[in-house]
């Protein structure tokens, strides 16, 4: 089959032929039909410094797809073959103390695939049985591709109750994006999207946002003031992994007030605890993952019932040969979410 | 002043001059434009068992409204004069065990407005500061004067987070039909209503119910089921204070699920606790009042940023001096919320 | 081996030699140390109505035990021969709405032990290697085999935090009695207990209580009104099954409060919601099972760190083969947990 | 009355005479019989950076104690001469967007007693009404005058429950002395102290401390590892200010766990979100005040029931001319709380 692969611990990936992968008794064996770009991939194929550190060639790459069962192993249960499926990309063990509580999502043996099992950006994929996730019918495949990245929007939205908040979003990235969509359904009542890309900006309107800003030309916290009778914003979702954009999301909260943090950040962050989260009583939540799998319930909903569109986000289609060119406009900041068409 | 007054301890009401309200030093003066009709005014006109037992006449009826402040008492920091203002029914003690631990919509020495209090069916009210709620501008008179049920629908649909969750509403009297728009505005992913009244049905499909159902035609749980896969609903609000419309609604829950109740039933109800809550592990909310203030905020974003249009509810305006018609329409059922315009 | 076993639809067990489990690749091979006796296994010796509809002749029944792993299925990795185990007895599928959605311990197709499968009351027993329970080595046998029913107690106590609060629990069976010991542990700050038997009362003490009442010669509610200031109490926990206990508890709750219910009723029981529940705005929780294993984490530490000693509750100690001498206890209300010796 | 007085903008305090206060319709003069010294009050008198900031003399310093009531304004209604009382020292404005939300602790236009408003180191003091608490009976002076401080503990142990947990408390000051046995009280599993200070550490032990650890000459993150079985805490408690301590309690957290922060650091904090609060989906609480009035109903419950032994942290009492006295422990960090005897 062919497959993009990490061959070398060096910059670039390649396009192979490879072996169909072996199912073990609790596998299964699953034809990909679209894949989807994330920034972890292309932080692969530029070999940086994480890459460096976090993975180990010979690998395929990728880790969003949806596609159809091709076949089960002896024990499997869950799945039969012709059902289309996507998959949770945390492997997790199961047995570790978090798996044990309810954190499967920061078990501490967690397996990630595309990383340490080979990926979705090939024709097949084996995966274990427990981190399969069936797809609603009503969904478009493109759509179900990005659930995985979606579910990381929806836990960063709803990891408290935002009905009727005030929300500031900072990174319109395409999860970030997402989140404008989600807080929109679930009745946030006003949004406002920062963001340095404007191209992104117009789709955070499409979105659904009720304000976007740029933070090149425009005062965050001054938008977010003005735009809240001087309260400040109940919510904070830090997508950008960037430290002035947290910084103005932390002086833009209300006190009481809570942020969602999944962005990343190059190095350790500079916080002013005292006037930013002590002395505003603020609650900060670590975002990783996905719960498994209520996430996906929600994340699914979202998207079968038509509460979210997240067409205005996937910007792009390529064939999987061509993967370099949806790898380039990544890079770029020119695109929303880029899907690859593994069956065409 | 003209006002509606419950004169004696007999059925019928009275439009009569009365003097106007006095002013203490924590008091507003408040010219009422607008008032609107709660089932308990009908119970009070009608001299029904409960009104019996808890109205003492002569007192002006009435605890719905929208008006403007038109003298303040001396101690008064919170409005001023021509400001626009509705308010919390509960005038709560603020020094019981319930008012001192967040809980004032439960203060055992509350006293309510339009019964306990002279009420907002009259041209002048006079209120201390302390239950005001500034109106937002940019909604209109005859929405403002139904945030205090609006409020009410507002609690029973979040006493936990409803995005995505699938949702069956019992019920669908005024209070009913907001928790339909609330549902939709906080992202519900399913919203099924049941009740016997037709023309209230359709009103639900306006606030944007997935299914309406009407239980003399249809078999909720059947039809619960059928929408859910066999799952059966999240969540249920029950608005009826039917008790076949709660059985239904207990076994349409999921096991895991919740109840919010807000009807009130004419006596005592029996209740499967074994197989409908314990081994189902249900949650139920006994829901009344608002929460003071909170509440109020997210009424007020509802209605203000375009979340929740309640206009299909609101069915009928007439006079203050027309209020019979208005309480004739109820007790047909032939309405949704109905307004007094008392200053035309 | 020996086993203690239903084999007819009829009252009364028999003690028979039966042959050993077999093992499936993902089972696990238990030399059964110490058992316990719950109500259930009562009412399945009795032949009640309940143990008609649900149990099938012949099975091993008894589902509470500590013991050693003999020999492990092929696939075992979570534990190895020599450990010392107990288990979660609702052997959930892992793929319905409720096991996806973090609530395994109510599968819709949950197996139990002891009812479904072969139960502990034996030399020997096989379990599916995800339902086992690693004992803490400073947890000594007979308290070992108690946690799975301290885990009902440790939900009941824990639905939501009781630190500080105070707290009337209804029922002193051996969950009961657990549930003092836990609401003590966890900084309940008055407790109440209620139960017709002056012998389990005396337990009541010995695990914490502050006063312990018996209602056939104390008013309850006034009991409970006395002890806190006119204010009723902020929790309930309802062990008893009884409705007049219920009633009482919904009774004694202060607007605002929580019941968290566990008993079982022999009828659907009456509840005046709208007095009781919906204008005090109570909440129910119904509980049954125990989160797995978030439960077990909870009950382990309560028991290894001697927070809680359960020892008060642990009246009486026999050989298997005596059983019947427990069950004829249990029958009597004489005794609190009664602990068999399998292997002496 | 004499009282203690910072009179200029320098170092230093003086003991003078001064008037009685004034009593507004809405306040209530009290009889100090104790007071207790906070780190704050000796920033004051030592004329710190963060003192110049934000203190304007001449003020009566001290804002804990406990006293009688002495003289009421004509519209109180709460409290009658004679009632001991203690107070919240945080008099919030009651209508801002974060007092009308259940905030009030952070209301942005609070004032606090002994540096916006006169002081409790003086023989009586006047505060409005709705700040008093009413000191239960069962409770000594020298405990009820220290509910302030103990509030801050209780609310940062008991931001999520904290029953059954392993924790690991930074800072050994009074209010981290305080949360140790509060979080004994609430039921956690294991309770390790960090502080660079023996004669704390002691105090802490007596606290019921399970492990008690100096940085100075113990790896903090080796101290929790090892303590358990690698997981790491569940909960840290943040009450030292200080950088390196936050870093190894971060660190010190498993997966999934939460941090509480009350400490007060002199610059912003450097902190690794990727790994320690994203990557291990931690949740982060500031911490500031008390909830009004639900922690006060904590704080008093723990104290009357015997729950907490505040003893082991009570270290001294000075009559109140020889407050300088506990100044200079408190400096030397040779004490625990210091109490003042204003009425011998």
């Amino acid at each position: 089959m062919k497959a993009v692969v990490k061959a070398n611990r060096a910059s670039g990936l390649e396009l192979v032929k490879m072996p169909e992968p072996k199912l073990g008794p609790k596998d299964v064996l699953i034809k990909v039909q679209v894949a989807s770009i994330c920034g972890t991939d292309v932080h692969i194929d530029d070999w940086t410094y994480w890459a460096q550190q976090r993975f180990t060639p010979p690998r395929i790459i990728g880790h969003e797809f949806a596609g159809y069962v091709q076949e089960v192993g002896k024990e499997v249960t869950f799945v039969k073959a012709g059902e289309r499926v996507s998959a949770e990309t945390h492997i997790s063990c199961g047995y570790c103390y978090q798996c044990k509580n309810g954190y499967r999502e920061v078990c501490r043996k967690s397996k990630l695939l595309g990383i340490d099992y080979d990926g979705t950006f090939a024709e097949y994929l084996s995966l274990p049985e427990h981190v399969l996730w069936k797809d609603d019918p009503r969904i478009p495949d493109e759509w179900a591709t990005i659930q995985e990245p979606f579910g990381n929007a929806v836990d960063t939205v709803m990891s408290e109750d935002i009905s009727s908040k005030t929300v500031l979003i900072l990174g319109a990235g395409p999860i970030g994006l997402f989140a404008v969509g989600i807080a929109r359904a679930c009745g946030a009542s006003l949004i406002i999207v920062s963001d340095p890309n404007d191209y992104r900006l117009d789709i955070g309107k499409k979105m659904g946002a009720d304000i976007v800003a740029n933070p090149k030309n425009t005062d965050i916290l001054n938008c977010v003031l003005e735009a809240t009778e001087g309260n400040g914003v109940d919510v904070v979702l830090e997508f950008s992994g960037n430290k002035l954009a947290l910084d103005q999301g932390l002086k833009s909260l209300t006190p009481g007030g809570r942020i969602s943090i999944l962005g990343i950040y190059e190095t350790p962050v500079d916080i002013d605890l005292n006037r930013e989260v002590i002395f505003k009583k603020i609650r900060i939540y670590g975002i990783t993952g996905r719960k498994i799998f209520s996430t996906w319930y929600k994340t699914s909903r979202f998207l079968s019932s038509g509460l979210v569109d997240p067409g205005p986000v996937i910007t792009h289609t390529f064939l999987l040969e061509d993967y370099e060119k949806g790898m380039q406009l990544m890079r770029d900041g020119m695109c929303g979410k880029v899907v690859l068409q593994v069956m065409p």
